[in-house]
């Protein structure tokens, strides 16, 4: 029997810990990330949490079988660091997170990429469960991926096997991204970038989207659905940069299932037939159709994948 | 020791054919492919050349371990059928070829795909040797690519994975590919493509190449160099295209060494210099750089590789 685990899933908005029993989350809580400041200034705080939440869920530190961080950007499980982060917490890869941890709590660290978590979370336990090959697309502040490929968690020699679907170059004359690269997916349709892309269109200043600060998806969803032409511009710009990205990961990995999740998801279930039906028209698979599905936990497969990392390794 | 292989390239334009011992080429020659009438109207010269050369090279049919065909499109290599075909020798998934060989020569028959097959003759024998994370690029009448990651060839579920280069989006507001796909690699940049794409630029009747009937990538390398400003365009948008995908490689498969050949490499030396710096300065790998290699073998990888497969399957 595995035992229970502290799970810390790095999100670009919120942060959210967990204490995890395999698919059973015993107790939670998430707190803002003001990730553009970096991860250092949060981890006090984080471990007061970390300490309420094991008092809740009556699990002592002593039963615990370690801590895993899902994190975003380039992460080496096994020299455990960061790598490399293109906008979220900076200074990730300066910080020396196991050395933190043991003093901390004085358990096992464990750490990996939040796609390849999330992916974990839906082939362990989830709507991926037990097939050999599946890949995973989020949609959230950035566009993230991972593959399973026969069998195997891909990582790569450098440990960017499978995560890079974000950064997959899908319009080449396009514009700069976060990450040095030009076009990427995430450039193109991301929240991260919205507020930008929604601000270049001309139509702009007639929009209703003018009246506010911040776009995000949810806004765009909504007031295309309210019929305000720039935000249908935008939803189909969005919806058809989403499904390139889509068919690219399955040209590169040939996967039988597609799990679909992310923040954005949330806001809208036009994205799922949209997708499916772009996929089924555009991708070379004589063989039949990819099974496009929405993740089981589009809140917590990070949180789940990571305690799996942290209990098999 | 490994037998002699009679060996089979069915390039778009040239059908070549080879016995080949190990990374010798005993013999060769290369017939037209009129790939656009079938393969079907091609057997029975293929099987007239083969015997030419098994005399040539002083090899019975008794001392070849078996026959090997490299192919373009989707190749199931276990049931040793070709799946699908987007554009070349369209009766190709018809054909019976295991019966063929069987009933022609009477020796055991393999078949796999043609980028799939030129990576392992780079690999087994050529500028890739032993290096246990590859891709391979190659730039002809259209544009392929294969990956070995963690030592293995990647095929996949569906026999598709690493083979699909050509069919990523890098433009997805583009248009529709042969392979029903949109914006393409190859509608972008391709020797099958390029005449279509010269015609659509509106400077086209006021440049040198509306000479020519048939326009391929050595003229339009000739015509930019001698300052043909419509040619200087092409070969610009060409390489921005072809750099994108080799991008896109790097980022989905995460090789130390990207392998760059095919047809139309022979053409320039601008392309190599162009696709590295384009790739160190957009692709994210904070590891250090992708080594970028021209093919060691340009005209004869394909007939290597395959020759492997027959001895090593």
């Amino acid at each position: 029997m595995s035992k229970p685990v502290i799970a810390i899933d790095m999100g670009g908005t919120k942060i959210k810990i967990g204490i995890v029993h395999q698919d059973t989350i015993l107790a939670s809580a998430s707190i803002d990330s003001y990730s553009g400041e970096g991860l250092r200034p949060r981890l006090p705080l984080i471990k007061e949490i970390v300490d309420k939440l094991l008092e809740r869920a009556e699990t002592p530190i002593t039963s615990v079988s370690g801590l895993g961080i899902s994190s975003p950007g380039i992460v080496d499980n096994h020299r455990k660091m960061i790598l490399s982060v293109d906008k979220k917490f900076g200074d990730a890869p300066g910080i020396n997170l196991e050395e933190w941890c043991l003093l901390t709590f004085g358990i096992p660290f464990f750490i990996e990429n939040d796609a390849r978590s999330a992916l974990l979370g839906e082939w362990k336990h989830g709507n991926a469960k037990d097939a050999d090959n599946v890949i995973l697309m989020t949609l959230g502040t950035g566009v993230g991926s991972a593959a399973v490929t026969e069998g195997q968690l891909l990582r790569g020699k450098h440990f960017t096997a499978g995560i890079m679907g974000g950064h997959f170059v899908i319009n080449y004359k396009g514009s700069l991204c976060n990450c040095g690269n030009k076009g990427c997916v995430e450039t193109e349709a991301s929240t991260w970038n919205i507020t930008n892309i929604a601000k270049s269109e001309k139509s702009f200043t007639k929009s209703r989207l003018a009246d506010f600060p911040v776009i995000d998806y949810e806004l765009i969803f909504r007031l295309a659905e309210e019929g305000d032409a720039t935000a249908i511009h935008l939803r189909e710009q969005s919806l058809q940069a989403w499904s390139a990205s889509a068919i690219n990961l399955i040209h590169a990995y040939d996967p039988e299932i597609l799990v679909l999740t992310g923040g954005i998801m949330a806001s809208s279930t036009h994205i799922i037939p949209y997708i499916r039906k772009q996929v089924e028209t555009h991708t070379w698979t004589p063989w039949g159709k990819v099974d496009i599905r929405e993740g089981k936990f589009p809140a917590t497969a990070a949180l789940l994948g990571i305690a799996h990392v942290v209990n098999n390794g």
